[in-house]
C-alpha cells in the first residue's frame, strides 16, 4: 500500500522522538512492502519561531489531503508568556478543530515490566486496561462567549454543545466498547450541568442501539475517584471535553508508564493524528535521551486505526514488549537488572 | 461562652453521625463549661419528604441566624429521578449560595494508622498534609444562561466570576498558606479560558501582598496527576469550582481514610457550615455502622474556625488519634490487631 503521512515534529523532543518514528515506519515499509510518503510540517513554538503563527495554513492544508498525521509534542516555556493567540497550544487546539478530530482515544494498560513504577499499589494497579474517550473539539475549548466584561470586572467562558456533537461521540464510546470488553462508562455532572443532563439523555438514548453494551453514569467527582480507588473496574470511558482532558491525565499516571502512552484523536473517516500522551520534555530536549516508546506506540496506533495495517500495528507493540521484557528501558523509567539506552539505542533496538 | 448551632442531619446516615456530633458537642459543653443552642432543620431528600423542597425558607432563616451549621450528608437514591429542581442537591447548592459559603475548605492528610488502606504505595503518600481551598458560590455551578436552545438540538453552560468572586477565594487562599506551610498552587486552565487567564492575574496581583507565600501555578490536568505522583507536594491548593469538586474528590482518597475527612464551607464574617467529606452511604443507614469520624472531626473544625474554640477543638482532634491509635476502627476501616465498633461505640470512645 502507499499511504501519505504528515510528520509534526513540533517542540522540545518532539523532533527526537519523531526521527524514532521514522526509522519504525522505514522498518515496516521494508518488512512488509509498503511505501509511506512523508512531509514535515510546522506546528506549535517552531511554527511560530518560523513562521510567526502556531499553525501554519500549509500544515493545516496538508495534514487535510493525508491518510494520517503524526505528532511529536507542542509547547515550551520560550513561548509560555505569548499572548493566547501566539501561544502553541493554539496550534494543537487549532488542528484539532480544523481536521475535525472530534474524538480523542486515550488507551491506559499496565505493563508488566513497569508495574513496580506505579505510584498505586500492585494489586490495585494491576489488571488496569482502560480505553479513555474523550471529546476534543467542543465544550468549554471552543464555547462562544470567552471573553471580559464590564472593563474586565466579570469574565465569561461557556461550555456549548449540539446533540450531533455529543452523539457521535457517545457513538465512539458504544463502538469501542463494543470491541474491547462491552462496558462503558459515561461520565458527567448531571447533578449540576444542563449540558451533562443533555448528555446523559443521549447516552440512554444509544444505548438502546447497543445492547451488548453495559451502561454505567458517572459524576466526574466519583470517576476521579475510582481512577485511584479501582482503576481496574474500568473498559471504556466517554465523556465530554475538559472532563476528559483531566481524567485522562489523571489515568495517565496510574501505570508508572506515562512515557510509553500513545493517544489517537480522530473523526469519521479514518483520518486522525496520533501523538504520544507525554509533554515537550524541554528539560532534556536534545539530550537524545527521551523516550521514544510513547511515538512509536502512536505510530502503531496510526497503522492500525487509521490505515488499516492491523498485522503491522501488532508487529510494533510486540517489539516494544520484547524490549520491555529483556530489560531494556530509557532514563525516566528504571527495571530492575535492566540496560539504560539512549533514544536511539532502543529505537534499533525496538 | 453560648453559640447557636444549627444541625442539618440530611439523608442516609447523615441522621446516625449527628448522633455522634451532638455526643461530642454536650462533652465539651460539660468540659468547657459552654453553651451550644441547637436546633435541628431540614435538608435534602428528608426535607423533599417532609416539605416538598430540598431547602425549605426556615432552614436558610435558621442557618443565617445561627453562629455554625453542622451539615450530615445529603442525596440517595430515592430522589434521583427526581426533576432537578427536585432533588436533594439543590438543597445542598442552595444553602452555599443562600449562605454565601464561598470557600471550601478540604484538609487532607494522613493518619498513620490508616496508612496501610491508602490505594497509594506508602513511600509516596506518608508526608501528604494539604488543604484544598474550592472557590464555592461560582462558576458552571451557578452561571447563566444554563439551557437548552434551539428546540433542544444545543444546551450551553456558563463558567461566570467577577473579579471580586475570584479576589476574595484566592486571599482565603493565601491566607490559608500564611497559616501553615507557605506554598500556595494556584489551579487553573489558563492555557485555554479567559476565567482561567483573569484567575492567574488576580493570583500574580495578589500575590505582593503576601510576600512570605511562594506561589505556584499548576494546569488543573496537571494538578490531576501530581496529586497521585507527588501528594506530599502540595500545601495549599486554590482554585474555581468544578476544578475543586474533582481534584478535592480525587485528593480525599489518597489516603485511604475517606471516612474521615472533614471539609468547611465559610464566609467571610465567620459563618460556616460543616460535613463530613463522605457522601449518604444510604447502603449502610440505620445499620449502626456508620463511621462518625468525619463527622466528628468537622464538629472540630467548626470549634476552630467559627466559634474560636481552638482548645476544645484540639481536645477532639486528639481524642480520635487516641482512638486510633488503640486500634479502635470501624466497619469501613481495617486496623491490624484493632478492635472494629459501631457508630455508638467509637463515639462514646472518643
Ligand atoms: C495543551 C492543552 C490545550 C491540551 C488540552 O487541554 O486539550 C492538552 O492538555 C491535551 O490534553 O492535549
Ligand atoms: C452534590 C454536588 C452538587 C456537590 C458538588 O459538586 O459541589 C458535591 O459533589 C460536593 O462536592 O459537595
Amino acid at each position: 500500500m502507499e499511504k501519505k503521512i504528515v510528520l509534526l515534529p513540533g517542540d522540545g523532543i518532539g523532533k527526537e522522538i519523531m526521527e524514532s518514528a521514522k526509522k519504525v515506519l522505514a522498518a515496516i515499509e521494508s518488512e512488509y512492502h509498503h511505501r509511506f510518503i512523508l512531509q514535515e510540517c510546522a506546528i506549535g513554538g517552531d511554527a511560530l519561531d518560523r513562521y510567526g503563527v502556531p499553525l501554519p495554513d500549509d500544515t493545516l492544508h496538508a495534514c487535510n489531503e493525508a491518510d494520517a498525521v503524526l505528532l511529536g509534542s507542542v509547547g515550551g516555556p520560550k513561548w509560555d508568556n505569548q499572548p493566547p493567540k501566539f501561544r502553541p497550544e493554539k496550534g494543537l487546539l487549532g488542528i484539532r478543530k480544523g481536521l475535525g478530530l472530534f474524538a480523542n482515544l486515550r488507551p491506559v494498560k499496565t505493563f508488566p515490566p513497569l508495574l513496580h513504577a506505579s505510584p498505586l499499589k500492585e494489586e490495585i494497579v494491576k489488571d488496569s486496561d482502560m480505553m479513555i474517550v474523550r471529546e476534543l473539539t467542543g465544550g468549554l475549548y471552543f464555547g462562544e462567549p470567552s471573553e471580559r466584561r464590564n472593563n474586565g470586572e466579570d469574565v465569561v467562558d461557556t461550555l456549548a454543545y449540539s446533540r450531533h456533537e455529543i452523539e457521535r461521540i457517545v457513538e465512539k464510546g458504544f463502538e469501542s466498547a463494543q470491541i474491547r470488553n462491552k462496558h462503558l462508562t459515561s461520565v458527567d455532572k448531571a447533578n449540576v450541568l444542563e449540558s451533562s443532563r443533555v448528555w446523559r439523555e443521549i447516552v440512554n438514548e444509544k444505548a438502546v442501539d447497543y445492547p451488548d453494551v453495559e451502561v454505567e453514569h458517572l459524576l466526574v467527582d466519583a470517576a476521579a475517584m475510582k481512577l485511584i480507588t479501582n482503576p481496574s473496574g474500568f473498559d471504556v470511558v466517554v465523556t465530554e471535553n475538559l472532563f476528559g482532558d483531566i481524567l485522562s491525565d489523571e489515568a495517565s499516571v496510574l501505570t508508572g508508564s506515562l512515557g510509553m502512552l500513545p493517544s489517537a484523536s480522530v473523526r469519521t473517516d479514518g483520518l486522525g493524528m496520533y501523538e504520544p500522551v507525554h509533554g515537550s520534555a524541554p528539560d532534556i530536549a536534545g539530550k537524545g535521551i527521551a523516550n521514544p516508546i510513547g511515538m512509536i506506540l502512536s505510530t502503531a496506533l496510526m497503522l492500525e486505526y487509521s490505515l488499516g495495517m492491523q498485522e503491522e500495528a501488532k508487529a510494533i507493540e510486540s517489539a516494544v514488549m520484547d524490549c520491555l521484557e529483556q530489560g531494556y528501558h530509557t532514563a525516566d523509567l528504571k527495571i530492575k537488572d535492566g540496560k539504560q539506552m539512549s533514544t536511539d539505542e532502543i529505537t534499533e533496538a525496538i
